[in-house]
């Protein structure tokens, strides 16, 4: 097998059914799971592939979305006797917060990533959210990642703390929101959170602000990039996994890694984050063309431009 | 007496004595008032003229203090046998939202502007947040004001929606909170709401969000200015209106009234905010020199620049 190119990326994450009501109207049994969003974002980018698990019970016609967008499943296991992980949610008219109300998580609780040796030698990777210990596994098996960035929530900052501590000391970017990077650093004030946390390993911090942004501290320097403004936010579900699809997907295509590159990554990830919230699951990420997201992209410099 | 120059600008607001606490401390029998905090801090920038009332109590160290900086205050009328505005509020640590513990309207319920020849024919008017029956009586005195700027509240959107509505059909600016342009719209979608107010007169509307910047809508477009990031917020009060006094400021100073004008202007709008909320009442802004302002000023260039 010939090595990967350096435009090639990696992936572990879930794979889910969702079930997601909102304010416009409901999507039940829809594809979700931050994997699924992550790679269709990336895909515009560069060769994903993904690892995950799914049941049984997993729809094929999911299966086939995904690699009709070119994304490599074949790390995409399909567990006997089992079923796919599951999310209930809701959003109120403040779309900034979900709501669970039921998770089912099913082959995700048992899941553990075995790499295969191509797979090992991909340059990028992403980390989506997920146990830490599962995370420093998979970390563990990769040979020589040029870059890798991470996710996590609430749940396993409160509960895994020192494994997670364990992770960060060995990635290059964290994601995360920021009510999320306010816990981790057990600071309320934000920037002295983020700076923080580049305390704790990671060359940069991008915390996500939903409908205010997201900001990068790296290097000493902040760079904020808003959100793409939007008249009508359908489903907030999955715009921080296509924000991070955006983002290493850039990366993995341009092949630079430094903190300005990160710049115009964020952006990408603004922009695929934007188009996500505009309808459910990735409907709207269906109907995206490549010219779509170009021009969103170029209009980010027209709305943060002043001149002295 | 002569024309006044381009670069004069008129304020008509508040003069007040705030008692203010927040989770850092306290500030007691400081002085505060929407016309003190615009006109310190586009003193920075322009000559200004303030137009507001206090009451025999007022501390004449607080009148020093504004004319120290070369603000006019030929025009704050000392009402005899009468109280000052006072208002009494607190910060939790959430210090987005003030919560207002007492107010004594004393001279501001009755204070009506009337303006002298040489103030009606300043260039640059800034109608701090009152009533918009008072408001509306001051621009009428005007004479060709060639850029007006207003900032309303809650207060006067619920209970005073006409009037608000006639003085919003002759303004060139609206200077709003992000609550206040959703309920002046009666839109939750932000960026629907700011059109909307669009449709009700200004060319600018300037939607103020606290630690996470502020963007404009003007002429069908868009333009994002992030918060400065700062490690210590002391006290916000105050924010808003040396906001609105960097970009009145800014704007005076440059005699230019144009939608591209008005992007530095939020900027110098956002570096003022950022030095008033690093201190209690005026002290930051005390301590400011010219040099810190285009030091800040500059730093937004590098926060928000990205390269294809």
């Amino acid at each position: 097998m010939p090595e990967p190119s350096p435009s090639e990326l990696l992936v572990v994450g879930s794979v889910a059914i969702d079930n997601v009501t909102t304010p416009f109207g409901k999507a039940p049994e829809a594809l979700g799971g931050s994997a699924t969003y992550f790679s269709y974002a990336a895909s515009f980018f560069a060769q994903v592939h993904v690892v995950a698990a799914v049941g049984e019970d997993f729809p094929k016609e999911h299966l086939r979305l995904l690699e009709q967008r070119g994304v490599d499943i074949a790390g995409l296991e399909v567990l006997a006797g089992k079923k796919t992980f599951r999310w209930r949610g809701e959003y109120g008219f403040d779309l900034n917060d979900a709501k669970t109300l039921d998770v089912e998580l099913n082959v995700l609780g048992e899941f553990r990533p075995h790499l295969t040796p191509a797979q090992r030698k991909i340059p990028y990777l992403f980390l989506a959210n997920n146990d830490p210990e599962v995370q420093l596994e998979v970390l563990e098996q990769m040979e020589r990642p040029r870059l890798t960035a991470l996710d996590t929530m609430n749940f396993w900052i409160e509960g895994k703390r020192e494994a997670l501590g364990r992770v960060l000391a060995r990635v290059d970017v964290l994601l995360i929101n920021d009510a999320e990077a306010r816990m981790l650093a057990r600071e309320p004030n934000l920037i002295k959170a983020a700076r923080a946390i580049v305390g704790m390993g990671p060359k940069a911090v991008v915390v996500k602000r939903g409908e205010y942004g997201a900001l990068m501290v790296s290097a000493g320097r902040f760079f904020f990039a808003p959100a793409y403004p939007l008249e009508a936010v359908f489903d907030p579900t999955g715009a921080g996994d296509t924000f991070a699809g955006g983002f290493m997907g850039y990366l993995a295509r341009l092949g630079v890694v430094d903190a300005g590159a990160f710049r115009p990554a964020m952006v990408n990830g603004a922009v695929m984050a934007s188009f996500t919230v505009e309808d459910f699951s990735l409907d709207r990420l269906k109907r995206l063309t490549p010219a779509e997201i170009e021009s969103r992209y170029q209009s980010f410099h027209e709305m943060v431009r002043f001149e002295t």
